[in-house]
Order: C-alpha cells, then structure tokens, then sequence
C-alpha cells in the first residue's frame, strides 16, 4: 500500500500538472499578483491582502477549453481585495510570462468589510493584551496576564451601533491556566475594540466582575486524562492492499465513473468544479456539476445582552473557511487509506502560505450496501446479489475559533453526490454565578452545562452553491408536488398523492421553505431519456429548521440566506455569496433574499442551485468540555439521468 | 483476526449461555411449546402455527432479576397465535423442566388476522399456479405456464370489500422466463383469490390483456451483466487485527461502555433489551432503553384503481419482519469484521426453522470523527485532539417480496443509539402499452420507469417501539419547544429564540407532528445531574413527510401510526404493535391513534416512546431495474444524562 500511495505521489511529481482554468494560483502566480500590485500602487498606508484567488474565466470559455483538452490553457487572472487608506481596494491582473499585469482597480464603497486576515487578527489580539487597561483589569482580578489570552470577534451590524466607517472587531480574553479549554474560561467584563485598518485599541470596557469556572474537568486531550479509562476498544482500520483507486493528475481527479477539478479557496475552502459522469449506456461522460462550494456560514448566537448580541457570525465571509482550515492528522481526521494534499493562499503581507494536509481524500467503506436483493419468488434457486457502497470523500475541517466544522463532499458510483457536515469542537462558554439550575430565576438564553458556565443557544445555517449543468448549461427547476387527490369512487379506496409538476419559470417561484412534500428537481428541459423523461438530478434536502429570529431584525437581514432552504438564480459570475460579498459589518444588502427579488428569468436558463441546511443548537451537559460530533447532509441524486441504474455496470470491488 | 473470531464462537459455544428472561425460545423450547399445544387441542381442522415466541415477563420480575444477576431464571413462557377451525386462538405456554403447560387459551374475535406463514405463501402460490383457468390464462397469453410464479398480496381493508369473516389473499403472477426479475414482469389481468384457512382458490378473474415487458436490462445478477463495465476500483476492507471487541455470552452483548440483551423476534427481528451504559463518574451502569423494535411498517401504494388500490401493506405483522429476514452474506451484506448469528422461529407446523446468519454484529469504521479540536488561540502551542468514530451495529435485512429493508441498529460511545432504515430491492412495476412518456395522457400513478413498465408511487413508514427507562422506570416526555422572543430593546438586537418546555402530562399531550422547531426529551424527572439538569435523552428524529391519504380513507386508518411522528404511552406489556396485533385485513382498532385517545397519565410513569419515520418515494428510471440504497434513520442522544461528553475517558481505538 505504502507503494503505491508513493507511486501516485511520484507520479503527480514528475508529471507535468495537467492545466485547468480553475486550478488554484500557484505559490508563483500569488506572488506574481501581489507583487505586481504592490508595485503598482501608491502606498500612503499599510496594504493588507484579504483575498488573492483565481478569477473564474468566461463559463463559455472554460466548456471550449474542456471539450478540446489539447487546445492552448486560457489566460490565467486573480482577483484581488486589499485594503489600503481605510478602503476595499479590488483588483484583477492577468499572468503571463511569469508576469502580472493590472487588468482593473476599484474601490469598493458599499458596506461591509473583507474577510479578516490571519495576521491582524494575531496583531488584534497582541496589542489588546498590553493594552495598559486590560493588563491592569486582569492584574485587578488576580489573573496572572501571562496566562491571559485573546481572540477575535466580529461584531456583525446593528444599525448605528458602531461607527459604520470603522473596520473594528471586538478582541475578548480568555484564561488558559491549567487547560488548554480556553473558550469555557472567558474573562467575562473586560472588551476591548480595535481598529484593524489603524491597528489601535478603539473602546475599553471593564464591567464586570463574572466568576472564573474552574479548569477542572475542562481539558480534552487525551495526555490529561486521568483512569479510570473504561470501554477500550480494539484496533480498527480501513485498508487498501493495492492502493486507493482514484488518480490525481494536478487538480484534475478520476475515480470510478467519477471525473471532476478540485480546488481549494481561501473563503470557501473545497471547490468542485466541472465534474461529469461517465455514462456506460451513451459511452460518453456527462456533465453533472459545473461548479459548487459552500458559499456562507451563518452562526448568530440567542443572548441578546449587551455583552452577547452581537455574535452573529458569517464565518465564510469573516473568517475564510479555506485560510482558517486546519492541518489535518493523518489516521484520525481521516483514515489511514487517506491521501492528503496541500494548498496555497495568500498571507495578508501578499506572500503565499502554506496549509499543510489542507484535505485529504479517501475511499469509504463504511459496511454499507449500494443496492441488494434476495429473490425467494423463484422456487428452487437462490438469487442474492449485494453491491458494496463504496464511495469517495473529499474532506476539508475548519476551525472557527471554538468550533470545528467538517465538511465532506462524497462522489457516489450510482451518480450521487453527498455532502455531511459535522459539527464538533467546543461551545462558546457564558459564564454565571450559578453553580446549581435551582439558582436561576432568569432568562439565561441556554443551558447551565458545568458549575458557572452557560452553553448558549445558537444556530447554524450553511448555503451551498451549486451551478449544476445538467447534460449542458440551459437548466430549469421542477418542483414536484406531492398532492393528494379524492378518488372517483370507482374502487373501495378513496384517497391517493400523485406528483403534480410545477415549473419555476422565474426566481421567486423557485424559493422553498423546508419540509414541504416535495420533490426538488434540476432538469434538462433539452434532454429526455429513450422513453422521454427529462433527464435530471434530484436535491434530497439536509436538516433545516425555521430560523426564529424577526425577520427584521439585523442579523436576519445579514442571514437572510435561511428564509428559504432553495434557491435558483441564473448564473452570473459574480454571484456567488449567499450573504453578500462583504459580509463582515454588511448590511446584509446582496444576501439571496435580496438578489433574488429582481425575479430573473430561470427556465431553460443556465441555472444555480442554492441550498441552506441548518440546525438549532440547544446545549447539553454531555457536549461539555467537548461537543460529540453532530452530522447532517443533503445528496444531488440522478433522477431519470440515467436510462437505468448504472452501478449494475460496476463490478463490485 | 480468523483466530479470534473462532476463539469468540467456541467461547461462546463452550461457555453455559447465560440465562436471561428475553432469551429467544430455543429450537427446543418451540417443540415443547408447540407440541403441548398440538396435543393438548381438540383437531376437527388443520392447526397452524402464526407466531410463537417468548411471552415477556412481568416487567417488575424481570428488573427484579437484572438487579441479581446469582437470582434463579425467571420461569419461561411462550405466546402462541395459531389458526384452526378458522378461529385465531391465542395460547399462553409456560415451560418448565422440558414440558409444556397451557396456562391460558383464547379465541380472538376481533378484525384481522395473524401473520402469513412462508409456507401457507409457498401452499397458496402452488395451489394458484395450478388452477386450471390460470393454466389456461397463461396459456392463451402464449406463455410457458412452468416459467410463470407467484407472488401473496395481501389485500388490505375497505369496508364490505371482500367478505371479513375470510381469510383470504390475493395470488398474482409474474413472468421468469429470460431474467430473475420477475417483479417488473407481472403477468397482469390474471387474478386469483386464495382462502388460506380452507386452502381454495375462492375467485379467480381474467381481465386483460397487458403487454409484458421486456425482459432485456431488467436482471440484476452480476453474472448476467455484458460488458463494456465501467469505474472499477480496487479492494477495500475494514480489518481489526485482534478481533472485534464485543463479547456475546448467550444473547447478551456487552461493548465498550454498552451492555444489553439481544433477541430475535418473528414478528419484528432484533429486539434490544434492558441496555445500559457505564457512567465512569458514578461508577456504575446505568438504564437506558428497557426494549426496543421495529413495531411496524406500513407500504400504502398509490394506485387505486382496481389492479392496485389494495396494495397497502402492513410488513410487520403481515408478513413478520423476522421470519421474512433473509440469510446474510458474507463480506457483502455486512463487512469482513462481522460476526454472523443464526436464529430460529416456529414454523407453521410447529417445528423450529433455523435462519442461517439471520444478523450479523460489526464494528463500524467508516473513517468519521467522534470528536476534534484544534486550537489556535494559544500563541506558540499546537493542539489537536481527534477522536476517531467506532460504534457497533448490528444489522438484519429483511426481504417483503420485492423490498429489501436494511435495518442497523449502532450504540455509540457517547452514548447515543442510532437507528438507520435502509431501502433498496426491486420497484414493484405496473405494465403498460406506453414505450414513450409522450404517449401518456391519463394518470399513471408514478413514472414510466422502462418501456411498458411503470413504478408505482408509494410509501414506507416505519414505527419503531422504544421503552426508554432512563435512569429508572419513571420517565416523562417533554416538547422543548423553540420560540422567538423579542427583546426589550435594551441592545441592538431586536430578537432570540429560547426553549420553553413543556412537559407532556397525558398521552395526547405528547403526540408531536413533524418538523416543528421542538426539541424532544425522555427525562427522568426524578433524576438530576448535579447542577441540577434533569437527566435525559433526546430523540433526533428521522425523515417524516406529511401523510397524505385522507383520514377517513381505510388505508390510513389502519396506518394511523403516521399520522404523528411521536407518540408516548404508559407502559403496557400487551400495546407494542402500533397498527394493532392483527394487522392483516384489520379495522384499525388498535392503532396509536386509538390507544393514546384514552389519554392516560404518562407524567412520571413508565412510558414508552413510539417514532415514526416515514418515505414518500416517486420512482425513477435509475432505480430500474434495481434501487440505489435510499437511507434514514434517527438518534436517541444522551442530553443532561452525564455530568459531561463521557467520551474522554475511553481511550481512541
């Protein structure tokens, strides 16, 4: 096994990378880019890179390019947002040569900011730690300022709660004496703000005077355990013997019927785009996907209190769910057939960083079966055939501060795409006098978890996009309405639901609210199977509870991405975010709710599909210190795109 | 690994099995049972045997007993359903010293009648095939009569339909030749009706003249299939080098922090019983789940015209989930690091039937994550922790004519126990003249999955029986239910959600409709952690549509199990069925839904927990002629049931 995963390791080595227009830059062409744009702009204050990423060619471009792999690669561009003087700076410049050139340059004067850098965060949190103030607050309270640490909080929007022209977030203090949990030990009372485009402390408060729960019992790691240990379990492992069966050619990746591109983005993480599916019965591979990703994360928190309000999160937007994934360990965040792979982003100084294990990708095999029968009608003979599900997962983990989210995408050989998102990590601890529920006599807006601490009532909101292009790019969307209907009396039976079809010929008919009977289908209206259904892929829909907050209050209007569960627009290169581009202090302005209400032509169209899972969090004590994973997911399931299921053409493995 | 596993069979094999009330009866046990009941009874008709299996004791006994594990055996007894002098006689046998003693004989006059036997189907079929106008039907068709089979269709319940004191079913045939998949091949027109007491054809009627479809793409076989293939990939194993870590004395499995009894039911498959959990705090295992099945499964198809309209099957109790489960494969049906078990069930005769590895027992790996952090906030420290997900499943498939149900139970570490349905198999198929959806202009009740042949739309809801004694016997239901509130405008933000519980007192308190923003607890509201959280569970619940036959239609009234997806009632050692106990051609009498009207006490009391989970399924084509695996399932989760994630104290596999 060792063998071969080196063998493909070599391989991709030696092999000259197959060029895609949606390869990630390389480490060289980031640097090329910020290079070119330093040198071409008049620095009068400190520029930071937010955001250097490929700049998606022309969809029409990309389809020649792919129908004729031997034609010349498309001109490379990087889209670019900086900030310099207080304001968002975009920029698009062209590669070639090894050289950059600036194509385009605006300021962008709309609201909200770009997504936070690794870097001013770190810088945030340094000075908010000497800041006199603070030193003098943790000194107050008998904490030992060494022990003391910080991170960084976005504030969200609130009408005129902050001065709408300053890029500030909030840095709050933790204490990580004696455990390294140090979200359940907030120093509660003490906020600082601070500038991020001047680098200063703009607002201290020192208001209260919380309790410190205790660290005992707080610690996860394995090495602070103390026995009794109980319930050991002997070793377990998935194994390959002649190695994994996908190849990997540069970012281009074939697994069993199974060719698409996989990229990694510093906002969004896993990107897959231009994926088709092999079709034994047309001898041809089919396009499924052109491209989709997570588009946001919406995380607002249920205190309402001063001191909590505020946590609204847009972690795609805010944080970058691609820069602030995490290395992934070997063994463990995957299993050990895994293959791991690397990524690139630009740091905010412009030079290129390196995520180390950034994704791996693995066959799974999880005992489960992909399609069986037993046949006992047939007297006389036994008929049992029984098909393994073995799949192939592409998985990425991001950590926003006390949260860890997994994210999976699975590529099934029935023609099924999977995606599961799992939560784990740590909740964000409030804390309390109480020690016993039978203390509190107030709203708490959670659960009291250990002695002191509150977990806090939350959500989770994920929006998917998803450019299906379904055997070509002119698509159309097909609510399928289960409907019940009275019979005509002709037999006993007086009731039964058919299937009525309903076209979404416009994006406002084609918003869904969750748990309706309903079967949601993209379809080629240009494409029939032989018998004349049109050929199309269904969405079965994650998790997706009503969102509970007032529709008019700001952090809906920022997260208005779950007032509906679908949605379809018309592709348009530059929607993309399903909470709007600049998230971060916006005012929730380019959210789905909002660019879809120019109710834009969507049959026949090259469409986009737009998904938003969620999930209520209401804490427990048996999430404490450390949350057990919670998962959820959706599939894209062919649907009368095959004229027959295709895996029977699949020798099992 | 293959000696370990010879090492746990002769184990288990040489060692005393260890005694416990909820042992199925033994081949043994079903003779003594059986026979003193065959001796003991006036024969003026022949005797069938419908069920035989252990009568549970007293639950007071039983708990009685667990808690002394050196008390003697409770005494043994068997509940027996037979048939005779078409009468259903219900028999209480207790068994001691290896003779047979009738305790109590009854003569049930209620509406249905009690599970089909294999071999009245087996009978039935022979006898239809025989039939001389069923000879000479399939003969003016042109068909070779020993290349056609047979199928028992139960015919459900309307009214004055057919006549209620008989029990009859219907015999349908399907058509062999060229393909094992006769169930998109039905020799449709051709009708026989069959009284299984008196074993007669008592109607028989020949009504058209269908097309059969082709058999051409419609087997399934391996074996059959041309190439070209596509997609293969390389072997994939779950391998445990020093054996699986589960103990099995008798039929009790003790695993990780897990230990509980497992049986084996004719009517239902796997039945869990008296599971508990070892708390590594209190130092000590503690009641979780009493017992636990499938109670029932209801399959209305949507057709009602006259060929169709019946088809709205009860699966447990017409057909029993354990007699129909089928033999399991190796390698393929559960991975390689299953263990098999055989079972046995009373035959119509009498006699023990032995289903061959009728479930199978693994742990699960499918490279998931239990748990993870990484943490960034600690400036110059690097810390990751990953706990890697392994439970254990235990899974037995059960085969109703065409559908293949999967059904796996998996205890996991934290606690949780998770329930995944798994549907595949073969569509039932109608035929039709229709080659091309172009020619349909009437309704056809489903979709043109192949020339000639149409899926019929149908659904599959599922109840499941959960005595939950958490911590204890008295438990109580409460709706956490999630509910906006507005601020008093004292911060910026206008609006939260908080949990308002409300505590279930009577039975109709409790019934929940899906879908709700409602988060469900089994408490025990006489046990506190010691903040002072009532210990818990949660129910995350599985996929429910809205069903959507009118009420008053007679399919839905004996399938009112989904007209909630949660209902609770007080303990009762005769209600576990929640469609009633005789479900074949029954009135509905006995469904929750009439149950609960009586609207007892379930606050502190021993309650019992009923799920529904349901499916609407609109076929495709890419189900034909096989169904990709479609799954759901859902969670019992501890929820203030540990002082904290008890996770931490088992060391990773």
């Amino acid at each position: 096994m060792a063998l071969s995963i080196l063998f493909l390791f070599l391989f991709n080595f030696i092999l000259p990378s197959f060029s895609h227009p949606f390869d990630p830059l390389s480490p060289l062409e980031i640097q090329i880019v910020t290079s070119t744009i330093k040198s071409n702009f008049n620095l009068t204050s400190r520029l930071t890179f937010h955001y250097v990423g490929i700049h998606e060619p022309n969809k029409h471009d990309v389809l020649l390019w792919l129908a004729n792999p031997r034609s010349p690669p498309l001109p490379r561009e990087a889209f670019v947002v900086a900030r310099a003087n207080k304001q968002t700076h975009e920029f698009l410049v062209s590669i070639a040569d090894g050289r950059g050139t600036i194509v385009s340059q605006s300021v962008y004067r709309g609201s909200g900011f770009p997504t936070l850098t690794f870097e001013e965060q770190t810088e945030a949190i340094d000075l908010a730690l000497k800041y006199p103030s603070v030193v003098s607050s943790m000194e107050k309270r008998g904490l030992n300022v060494s022990n003391v640490v910080g991170s960084v909080f976005t504030i969200g929007w609130f009408g005129q709660a902050h001065n709408e022209t300053q890029r500030v977030v909030k840095v709050l203090f933790f204490y990580k004496e004696s455990t390294v949990n140090v979200w359940v030990r907030p120093v509660e009372g003490v906020e600082t703000v601070v500038d991020l485009d001047q680098m200063v402390v703009t607002e201290f408060q020192d208001v209260q005077r919380c309790v410190l729960p205790k660290s005992e019992g707080t610690d996860y790691r394995a090495s602070g355990m103390r026995p009794p240990f109980v319930a050991e379990t002997k070793p377990i492992n998935v194994v390959q013997p002649l190695g994994p069966s996908f190849l990997v050619k540069g970012h281009t990746v074939s697994w069993a019927n199974w060719d698409f591109h996989l990229s990694f983005d510093m906002r969004v993480g896993i990107v897959i785009s231009t994926a088709s599916i092999y079709d034994v019965d047309q001898r041809k591979k089919r396009q499924v996907l052109y491209q989709g990703s997570l588009s946001e994360l919406f995380v607002p928190y249920q205190d309402p209190t001063e001191e909590w309000y505020y946590r609204t999160f847009m972690d795609a937007g805010e944080f970058g769910m691609g820069s602030a994934a995490v290395e992934l360990e070997p063994h463990h965040d995957c299993p050990s057939n895994a293959v791991f792979f690397d990524a690139f982003h630009g740091g905010q100084d412009g030079n290129p960083v390196k995520l180390t294990n950034a994704y791996c990708m693995f066959e799974k095999y999880a005992g489960n079966i992909a399609w069986r029968h037993t046949e006992s009608a047939i007297p006389g003979e036994l008929i049992r055939e029984v098909g393994r599900d073995v799949s192939l997962v592409i998985r990425t983990i991001t950590v926003i501060g006390n949260y860890d989210y997994i994210l999976d995408w699975e590529f099934k050989k029935c023609g099924s795409i999977k995606f599961t998102v799992s939560l784990t990590g740590i909740m964000e601890g409030k804390t309390t006098p109480h020690k016993h529920t039978s203390e509190i006599k107030e709203e708490i807006y959670g659960l009291l978890v250990a002695q002191n601490t509150i977990g806090i009532n939350h959500d989770h909101f994920l929006t998917y996009y998803l450019d299906l292009d379904i055997d070509g790019q002119e698509n159309s969307f097909v609510k399928g309405k289960l409907t019940s209907f009275k019979t005509d009396g002709s037999t006993p039976r007086k009731s039964y639901w058919s299937v009525v079809r309903e076209e979404a010929k416009k994006e406002l008919d084609a918003r869904n609210l969750p748990n309706e009977p309903v079967e949601l289908y993209i379809v080629n209206p240009n494409k029939e199977t032989t018998i004349g259904n049109q050929v199309g892929y269904r969405l079965i829909p994650g998790p997706m509870p009503r969102p509970l907050l007032l529709e008019d209050d700001y952090p809906q209007r920022r997260g208005a991405l779950c007032d509906h569960n679908v949605w379809i627009t018309p592709y348009n290169r530059s929607e993309k975010w399903a909470g709007g581009m600049y998230v971060d202090r916006g005012h929730g302005d380019e959210t789905l709710n909002i660019i879809t209400q120019r109710n834009r032509d969507i049959w026949n169209k090259d469409i986009v599909l737009w998904h938003t899972i969620g999930f209520h969090h209401h804490p427990s004590q048996d999430e404490f210190p450390i949350m057990p994973t919670l998962s959820g997911g959706f599939e894209l399931r062919p649907t009368n795109f095959f004229e027959r299921n295709p895996i029977l053409k699949m020798k099992a493995p």
